[in-house]
């Protein structure tokens, strides 16, 4: 590039957003965030500046403000959109399924809508391997039949790539690149930011760093009975810098107008939760108190990816392994045992920003 | 019911809406219509005042339009809500899709929120055959497996009765019909009231009408290689006072605490494109030029209902057959050659009720 393109990120104070901002910026694009902090936090914003050694420009909005958006549209010559905004945790959206909806889809409305206006027509989409439902056979590729999906979060995820597969054949100036994580794991090696959810964790990695550090008694193992090896849920943990990186690989994808492709980001390796454990309290040299409870509504046995359409049309393939997914999360975790702030309950994401 | 119980009509100026007012008053309840005009007319409203007798309380707003809807159910004591507004014409939504999920889906979310908010949890809503996608076995069931839609407005449809049934399983207080609709046609027997569709009409019967009162040269007929007895696309056609009435034993089937329960109202019996020409033709007494063209993105050769479980559950059954239909669109037609009002062209709709 001659001149840096500049990369809207929305949802950019969060935990793969914020890791992303990085390795968009060390790639030699500039960034833009912005966030409505809803289940983020301001410090998250710092601490990527420190990490870069300059500031990011950030707004804090809500991408469902189309006049704010607009006027971040008018400032900045954003070429690109990655769009991580969303709320995000699976039993949380069956417990409140208009929220998931709204949130997710009228965020996502709002965005395509000005990007239209600022003829800004290539976005990354967060999707997530949740469009599978449940995997009819393993590892799951992207030519699997998607739908089916096994909770409000995971269809509206599915309903977003259908409508965008519903754009792209529509107007052909629009580029997608669908990005299915498998399951993020792990954190900067600086320690400096990480997965900092707000009230308890709805993901085992954080949960069990939290246990690790003090702040949460003992783990729950959510379904024994799976068919798996050792009966508890088997996934894809990718490391946060791996995902990260991959988002870069799909800016290049968007620039040679590849209208929509979707791809997995995991590393095609399925661990189960008593494997992650025992990694864990390797890295972390403490023991992590578990106790088994029931399955959760929207759980699939086994998950993992088949991640070579990534690496063949994306040149992207994950580094990192499980040790440095525990150690790096480890590291995150000790140096900030209440992550970046005094611990806070979650609640209802508003348009302006404030959390109900 | 002791006192009236007050029914609020979203879309009730539209086509199936202000027919199902009427249906509803003389079964003995009020109602409050809301419509943004954005496809219908205010003239629908007088007509409907003049076959009651009386005026029903109308708002032109949009159902996006949080705060207006929030002020109809502050002054109104809801009971129950019939959902018709949306965009609906299945070509459109392949040129326009952001549109159609944009409007059909936000203005049902902030209905829905409202609805919770003044605790009225009972709502019919308007879907569509379209969520079985192409059949996999005739006449269609509400057993047959819905998604893999040919159009983004029938995902549209789908998703929201997928949302439906989440809120549903979240929230025991909820009470959804989800009303599958075949084929809506024929008009109100006194000719005040019927279909006027503006711009150019997408569905066959208001075409052919239009053909037959001079308004068109000549009808269309996309398709002529269905895998069907004469070619043409075969469809089961339902007179749209039947259809009004099955949104009144709807509303007794939401009294009856019925959580999320779905039902095809159609009359089971399937007619060519063909068969609806000559039936039409036989009740004008016109004859009907037209041409065959290529078939239309999204369309399927055969869709009729299995409507019997319509019958066992609502007690309800369609009474009128293609005679009435025709003689009755024919009535309206002849009575009304240019609709409500001089022709217009068609617009997105915007949440001030303005077409763009």
């Amino acid at each position: 590039m001659s001149e840096a393109e500049c990369v809207l990120i929305t949802g950019g104070a969060g935990y793969i957003g914020s890791h992303t901002t990085i390795e968009v910026i060390n790639s030699g694009y500039t960034a833009v965030i912005i966030d409505n902090l809803c289940n983020s936090s301001i410090e998250c914003i710092h601490r990527v500046t420190k990490i870069l050694g300059h500031k990011v420009p950030f707004y804090q909005c809500d991408v469902r403000n189309k006049k704010a958006l607009q006027q971040v549209f008018s400032k900045h010559k954003i070429a690109h959109v990655l769009h991580f905004a969303g709320v995000k945790a699976v039993g949380e959206s069956c417990r409140k399924p208009l929220m998931y909806y709204k949130n997710n889809m009228e965020c996502t409305f709002t965005l395509l809508e000005v990007m239209r206006e600022y003829e800004v027509f290539n976005l990354v989409f967060s999707s997530s391997a949740t469009v599978y439902g449940v995997p009819k056979y393993l590892p799951v590729d992207e030519k699997h039949v998607t739908g089916g999906c096994t909770s409000p979060y995971g269809r509206t995820k599915y309903y977003l790539e259908q409508m965008m597969y519903d754009l792209a054949a529509a107007d052909e100036r629009w580029n997608f690149v669908l990005l299915r994580y498998f399951n993020p794991a792990g954190a900067h090696p600086s320690g400096e930011i990480g997965e900092d959810p707000s009230g308890p964790p709805n993901n085992l990695m954080p949960y069990m760093a939290q246990v690790a550090v003090g702040r949460r008694k003992e783990l729950q193992v959510f379904g024994s009975d799976y068919d798996t090896p050792d009966g508890t849920g088997v996934r894809d943990y990718i490391h946060v810098v791996d995902l990260a990186v991959g988002h870069v690989n799909a800016l290049k994808k968007l620039s040679s107008k590849c209208g929509i492709v979707a791809y997995n980001l995991g590393t095609g390796q399925g661990y189960s939760v008593l494997d992650m454990i025992h990694a864990f309290e390797k890295a972390s040299g403490k023991e992590i108190p578990y106790q088994m409870a029931p399955r959760r509504t929207g759980d699939v046995d086994s998950c993992y990816a088949d991640a070579t359409i990534a690496q063949k049309e994306l040149g992207w393939k994950a580094k990192y392994g499980l040790t440095e997914m525990c150690e790096d999360l480890w590291r995150w975790q000790s140096m900030n045992p209440h992550g970046f702030n005094p611990p806070q309950e979650n609640g209802d994401c508003l348009p302006n920003g404030h959390a109900k």
